[in-house]
């Protein structure tokens, strides 16, 4: 009797049925050969014994429409079959189960749900890129397809990414409908630089080519999160794109001219929107069309805390999270305890320790949260006192400006990082008067202000000008962001700014 | 007939027994029931099916207690059952099972022996805790929780680890009848910090959350050998227990205030001891217990070796290494050897390398040293040389200061590191006169002192209160030691550090 | 009826047959006894069951030579047999046997060709070693040895191990009748430093002690491609002969006198010649001896772009490379591409990438080449600037010479590294005059020549001789090299490079 692939269950298992599907894969054992169908309802794996090694029913090839009787059975807890008749369907039956096949995929592939969880006229221009995005995740799911999921390791790139785990795991999980699939389909490192770097793409296409010729896998899913679309991620979308994965971004910063190597592309700056929309509160939407149970306003509301962003979506997100029982205070030190966490966590991809400050019970979640906030808070003391002695304030008429050797008054791979001690300086210095601050390294400056007759992007400009064999790059928003340069050029450099801030006085 | 699960073997394969037993774990896979059966003398897994992914025996709950029929049959090697009949135990009963399980229990994990390898007032003082570290590990192994070992990167952490490895691999290949078993409940790696770091035990609780969500593992039982009791282990010790683990420490250093967050705790201070019963040899001790066929006085003597200890009990395990053929300059050298062996293996997982130079026959092992030592007395040597051509030497009335920037006079990344090349120096020069030594790189300082008016833990404080943004941190014994701070203050810590000793004279 | 394992197909299964062979190994399970048979066509596991755990035919030993009867079937995909009936062998035909296993292990082994690829007077002297070296490893795949191929991570490197790696993986694959079994007999990984570090011999160490104990493997072949023959890989070598492996050394820098350490040691340098026949050009012929499909002369063509080498032999494979369509720019391109991607690599293994630029279709391998080309030439253009910027050029009667902090104008962890861009700064200013080009870091000095009067070895050992305290170390070729040397002393030896040049004058 006819079914569809869909239909069958392990209780089928000893049954005999008929099937009309398409041949997607024929792998070759050197014993039987595996043939993996799909009708558009679901895949099936089924074998044949023609002899060791011998390929069996020749006349099916890769993308051949067939009807095939067979018998079913259970194997490692998933079904499996045994191809025991097969005819190649007539070209108009073949073309029919074709249409039929995309239509099916196509509707089972699109979001259950295109509604936001919260009121946004930005989001609603976005809303497209999101439901291209959630369509892309779903039927990656469906095809078998593995997911690698790169984010930020900060607080908005954890929530980003976890939201966006949260709505997947269970996809994967009962497509195959076997809890071991998640590790097969799906991983997921977080990135200690805010970009795709080439190495970590490489790392990335070793691994996917090697499970493509160990264990037959496809061309991967990639999904960035929280970064991705500069410049600098440029090479790693070619190379990737070269090998045949599909890239999906969500990201909220200023993007560069790279839209186009991506698959889907979803920033707020691409429809006239800034960064206050950040990166976790784009992936709760998201995650929300890819699997409507997902209605995670904790993530986005912690996101948003952790990036420090402010706009009406936010409000939203906090105050549901509030309706949720999450106090603002409490938002704030989980975001911090989220950020610890990912700094001494750096590239250790961990399923479960992250996850587990954000869905926890309430108790636990405040007992893990308290057994940290009082050690951050200790450090972030130490440091900013650190850095307010060695801080160098230059008053200017309208400004102070601050100089400080940031790299060498934090302590080496401890937290907080150079980058996150900047701000708790900055944050103290510009209660009192509008500030220009500038953290140097070795080879770097990050800068912080206040004052709005500077801006980072116009100086990181100015330095490449004056500068062309400094090798500089960087800059960021108006009021924040970083230059990167060649060692050789610090001191030069420290003199020209120190000229230009003068300037602008 | 009724059977204890203890006294099941491989042979009863085929047949059918009774047992009364605790239900400990039950796991509902996509095919049969899975249950853990647990008796007080041994585990069993049992099988049932009621149909692909149903759960069978429905009135069978994790911790019930029942009397059950079970076919026996050998499953890749090891011994399981299929479940056939099952019925509850009567209140009566099932406590009578529960106190008979716990009297067992305590029983065999209670250690065969607890008499000391050699005589000493201050060990006997130690043993209790020896004994409840012996009592947990054993009873770990039966419980099948794994075991995650954790130790210093020297000889004496070596040594102390492999000392319990010895004892404790044996026993879980027995307790699961299965070779492969070790692979599995145990795993070791040396941490290159003299603490246990957050970032190792964010590391440690990633792999124990995805084994556990993947395999159904237990929460593990973490082990610290020579680290893990000052104030720098605090918070892995507090984030490693929220998850559940048990944490044994064994050390000999002293401790901080941390005491609590251990659940047993072997470290001489504690009972009014010094640091001259170095973990190596509490370690063999232990391992004595939870396994007396290891006699391990290479071990113990080798440490001693290592950490440059002295006292009655390095005498007794000294001459009882020597009984066994090994001379005093073998015991150095050997030390010297695992050093540096330690030193390139870094924090790899190395389950047979340094346990070949203890454990070799005697022709063997005389030939792993011999290669090695001409190698190491060469690079000692140079760089001793190094070290002497640009040390300071400053001429006190009653000692020499000496100071030299050791990290620039030592080769990145080789052995000997700065720590071992300033022990070099300072041997060097206390061979004529007293000696302050200071070695110091970009945010260093370490020492070593043969003057009895200076002290480390001293010298630490008042550095930290002229400092206090120089986040200063450190000490050690008396006589050696090393103090941390900020890269910035490092032109200012040493004209302080200068002026300090000037003032000792 | 009497096989030998050799005739023996996956098609026999179900078939009982008769053999004679040697009991290479016997393991027993908790289950069978099984038993690797060798008769010097082939091998075979075969089980025998005598109760669980029980050691079945306790009369066979290893080393015993017997006659059996076996029951073959089909196991996972491999034939395997159940041992029914055993008898040993009488000493006279024993002997027999194990002479004709010898002749015809020594017959298997030899190469099927030992006809170089090109004309070559000084490859003919060396052919006795490449040949040998062949043999080793086709002997190591007939006894399921596993091969580890460490080797140089730049394009020669690259091209040597990839070009072996073509050889062998087909070997294997077919010598155990299984895809799977290149992933469990041959690893490969690329190494940073030009030498076999300590820390990478240990590490392969432990992975093949970890193997042997725990899947019964056998003790390794170790490959060292481009690099290998110098004091800095004789501690290494040493460890690891010590547990039994053995190493084939490919390579063509100079040679310090570690032969001996070596099992096959092929470098030109032996046979008076010297390194312009590069490593990928020697492994390429060696690739053919081992496997006569592989005839890699674009992996020799590129590999001598990369070393930037010349003569006779790198005309032939220019030339052959030309005849396949290949055109010098491209080569060129190809090696820098190799290059580039080897930087990010690092020390990740990657079976597939880097042999993707070399073998994949025409079309493809263009495309792959030009998407990285343009980054790379802006990369380098970028440097370059920044280096000769940063040059300080003394003008000498006879030559410049120039010296360069180049660590510090190169971009940290980024392409090109400090080595490659003295190699761009020297081919600019070597074009209007000799040069003498000094790049320096903090504890190196990288050196370029193209004045005849200055030799790198020379000055080498000058600096050796002035700075014994400064554990100078390095050397190279005349006109290229580096020396390394501690922190501490880099003032003083710049200073003395400066005079010593001055007086070359």
């Amino acid at each position: 009797m006819e079914k569809e692939i869909g239909e069958l269950h392990l209780k089928d298992s000893g049954k005999t049925c008929e099937l009309r599907a398409k041949i997607e894969e024929i792998q070759q054992t050197s014993g039987p050969t595996l043939f993996t169908l799909f009708d558009g309802t679901g895949s099936l794996v089924v074998k044949a014994f023609a002899g060791p090694g011998v390929r069996a029913f020749p006349e099916l090839k890769e993308g051949s429409f067939a009807r095939m009787h067979i018998m079913l059975h259970v194997y490692e807890g998933a079904l499996e079959g045994e191809l025991q008749k097969a005819s190649l369907l007539p070209p108009k039956e073949a073309t029919a189960l074709l249409q039929q096949i995309q239509y099916s995929l196509a509707k089972k592939a699109s979001p259950p749900t295109t509604k936001l969880l919260i009121h946004s006229p930005l989001l609603e221009q976005l809303k497209p890129r999101m439901v291209a995005f959630a369509t892309a995740v779903r039927q990656a799911v469906m095809e078998a397809r593995p997911i690698i999921m790169r984010h930020n390791a900060d607080t908005d790139g954890y929530t980003a990414a976890l939201a966006l785990e949260q709505a997947i795991v269970p996809l994967i999980i009962s497509h195959h409908d076997d809890e071991k699939a998640q590790w097969h389909y799906y991983r997921r490192s977080p990135s200690k630089a805010p970009s795709y770097e080439y190495g970590d793409a490489l790392k990335d296409l070793a691994t996917t080519l090697q499970d493509m010729a160990r264990f037959g896998m496809k061309e991967p899913l990639i999904i960035l999160a929280d970064f991705g679309g500069t410049r600098d991620d440029l090479l790693s979308l070619k190379k990737v794109r070269a090998y045949g994965a599909k890239v999906l971004i969500v990201d909220h910063h200023e993007p560069g001219d790279v839209e186009k190597y991506a698959d889907v592309f979803v920033n707020p700056h691409a429809v006239g929107g800034d960064s206050n929309n950040c990166t976790g509160m784009l992936a709760t939407e998201i995650a929300h069309f890819i699997n409507p149970k997902c209605q995670l306003f904790l993530f986005a509301a912690v996101a948003a805390h952790g990036d420090k962003v402010s706009g009406p979506e936010v409000d939203q997100y906090v105050a549901k999270a509030g309706e949720l029982g999450f106090s603002e205070e409490f938002l704030k030190n989980l975001a911090e305890c989220i950020d610890f966490d990912a700094h001494y966590l750096r590239f250790i991809e961990s399923r479960g320790l992250v996850n587990d400050l954000l869905l926890s019970e309430p108790e636990r979640q405040k007992q893990l949260v308290e057994m940290l906030i009082t050690e951050i808070t200790e450090r972030r003391a130490a440091v900013l006192g650190a850095a307010k002695h060695y801080v160098e304030k230059v008053p200017m008429r309208n400004f102070i400006f601050g100089i400080v050797p940031i790299a060498n008054v934090t302590i080496k791979s401890e937290y907080p990082a150079p980058g996150k001690a900047i701000g708790l300086l900055f944050d103290h210095l510009k209660e009192k008067q509008p500030v220009i601050l500038f953290g140097y390294g070795p080879d770097f400056i990050t800068i912080r202000s206040s004052y709005s007759g500077f801006d980072v992007n116009v100086f990181a400009k100015e330095l490449e000008k004056a500068f062309p064999h400094a090798l500089v790059c960087g800059g960021g928003h108006q009021v924040a962001g970083s230059v990167h340069f060649i060692e050789a050029a610090l001191t030069e450099i420290l003199a020209f700014s120190r000229k230009y801030i003068e300037r602008l006085n």
